[in-house]
């Protein structure tokens, strides 16, 4: 475990770049003296940031660039035009050179995956990266994978998700083996999808030491906390994940009116106050910020675009957790156990099928 | 329109059977007097919890059978065992005979979906039916399909869903134009799912009078509000939708915790209660029980299994718009307006490609 963690920020990534970045960082600093930043963007909006933070500045080196990849550009004209030269690039870049531990930015998801894949390469018996998420459930917290890496894929990459996710929440919630579940919808006789039954078969099939695979959990499963970590591919994790999001700001919004309607529930409202103050807490989108990439040669972890300094602090707080708790050595050694989890995997099909 | 609306309701269905929908049915009919019922199941069950509700007895007659499709049969064994003689099939029997309008059972989605299907047969340009919900948003209710009656399906299959929900929103929110949206997530240029692309392309070179396409619609947009149909394949509607109402219970659930937790929430809870009350009302899963079957020839309607009687009404009086509004013949006409919407959609494609 380093004795420092050091964090490249992408300082022009997001909807709003260094001025939400820096902030962010000063924030998560408060919380972790031992980290150290290197601040990729351009030096003349980042300078004038760090002079409200004297202690993140004494903390931080500039990387200076003033390519900046867009929002909108696609992953492959980011990797075109960024490559070599965007700060998205630069700050992977830090963590390719072992100049920082993990990369963090609010950029652009696809063209991060798209550089980090192609930068860092995937990890020895990965085919295809994740994202995964946090999500929190009402039995505590549970890892969700993939989030949109990767779209569709067969029972072998739902395996290796698998063993990534079970590696992350051994590493955060301390069990060790986790349970799993596979991400599936109810009826059982149903055409499509053989991949899912498939990986099932395998995952009971080689009965890994690191996880305890505990079979289907359908979409309501993820709140209900079945599990500690739930597997899908990454179309479908995705909008999970979203429309999870999207149906609780409509719930929060649609609280906020009913609470102003009259000066009855205004009243409630005032005495309930703190209550209300702890659910906006534990709804805050702000804190389940930071996506982290699994199955690369390094810690990536990906921000929301529109999140605000408080929402940033929180995904360099992942980050931070990733490093502090050694997520990548964990997360080879759990592939390499028993000779290899994942190159096993195929013979594990075959005696099953 | 017919003067009466004809209800088969298979009264062995869902965890409870008669004594959840005969007094479900009472309720209904306490809002729509003009409705006959046809009541399908053990006669010794149904007898004694009609003698509660007069009305209901007069505008009733019993189909007695004591063969019950059970929560737990496969599709192919419900098919095999039931047919011809369980509640469920002789409730859509009822519809084949044009003896009832619609059937509704809150049986087994898989069986009843199956019986539906080899029974009453898919419309003239439909290949494969769908499960459809309204969902209510920050900006009314959308339509939202497939929810699990086909997995996958390629483009031609995304665009006949389309059609149809359309059909069942100009039906349901009285517009002759409604926007359809393909739900999808964000990264545009992304391998897999060329289907969607390939319906949107469709969609957009159709041009129908009977839509207005406005294109890709991510998880959260369901709950925005953003079209008034969203269309997507069946395997990942029943994930989002689960995965939503998850989210909305756990919501619930935590607000409720937070509330008793202190004296001062527990007065706030008073004074706001009329709040509280219509906040759970809008909440209510019961009041969007009732997953209609498109794209078949004749009206079925699925009510969720666990449903109490005010849910298992909810789900009966979906059923008795859709016949009230004359939803099969106008999904008939939109199907076949133009020289059919469906049967152009390959040459459509062609031009596009």
């Amino acid at each position: 475990m380093p004795s420092k963690v050091r964090i490249a920020l992408d300082a022009m990534g997001g909807d709003v770049g260094a001025a939400v970045v820096i902030p962010g960082a000063a924030i998560s600093l408060g919380r972790h003296r031992e980290t150290e930043f290197v601040l990729v963007g351009d030096r003349a909006k980042i300078e004038p940031e760090l002079e409200k933070h004297p202690a993140l500045k004494a903390a931080s080196r500039i990387v200076h660039t003033d390519v900046a990849v867009s929002m909108e550009d696609k992953p492959s004209q980011a990797l075109r035009r960024g490559r070599k030269t965007s700060s998205m690039w630069l700050a992977i870049d830090a963590v390719k050179k072992g100049e920082a531990d993990v990369a963090i930015s609010a950029g652009n998801t696809g063209a991060l995956m798209a550089m980090a894949r192609f930068h860092l390469r995937t990890l020895p018996g990965v085919d295809r990266p994740a994202i995964t998420a946090v999500w929190p459930t009402m039995r505590g917290d549970t890892v969700v994978l993939d989030l949109g890496a990767t779209i569709g894929g067969d029972a072998h990459h739902l395996v290796s998700l698998a063993v990534m996710g079970a590696a992350m929440a051994s590493v955060l919630f301390n069990k060790p083996r986790p349970t799993v579940g596979l991400l599936n919808i109810g009826v059982e006789e149903i055409k499509g999808h053989e991949e899912i039954r498939e990986a099932a078969e395998i995952l009971r099939a080689m009965n890994l030491p690191q996880l305890d695979y505990i079979g289907f959990v359908e979409g309501d499963g993820i709140s209900k906390g079945l599990a500690d970590v739930i597997v899908t591919e990454g179309f479908n994790g995705n909008i999970a994940l979203k429309a999870a999001e999207g149906t609780a700001r409509q719930i929060a919004a649609l609280l906020r009116d009913e609470m102003r309607r009259s000066w009855m529930s205004r009243i409630g409202y005032l005495f309930a106050r703190r209550a209300f103050q702890t659910l906006r807490e534990r709804m805050d989108p702000n804190k389940s910020n930071g996506g982290v990439f699994l199955g690369l040669n390094g810690v990536v972890v990906k921000s929301h675009g529109g999140t605000n300094a408080e929402g940033f602090a929180y995904a360099i707080d992942v980050g931070y957790e990733m490093v502090k708790f050694d997520l990548l050595n964990k997360i080879n050694q759990m592939l390499n156990r028993d000779g290899g989890a994942l190159s096993s995997a195929p013979t594990a099909q075959e005696a099953v099928s």
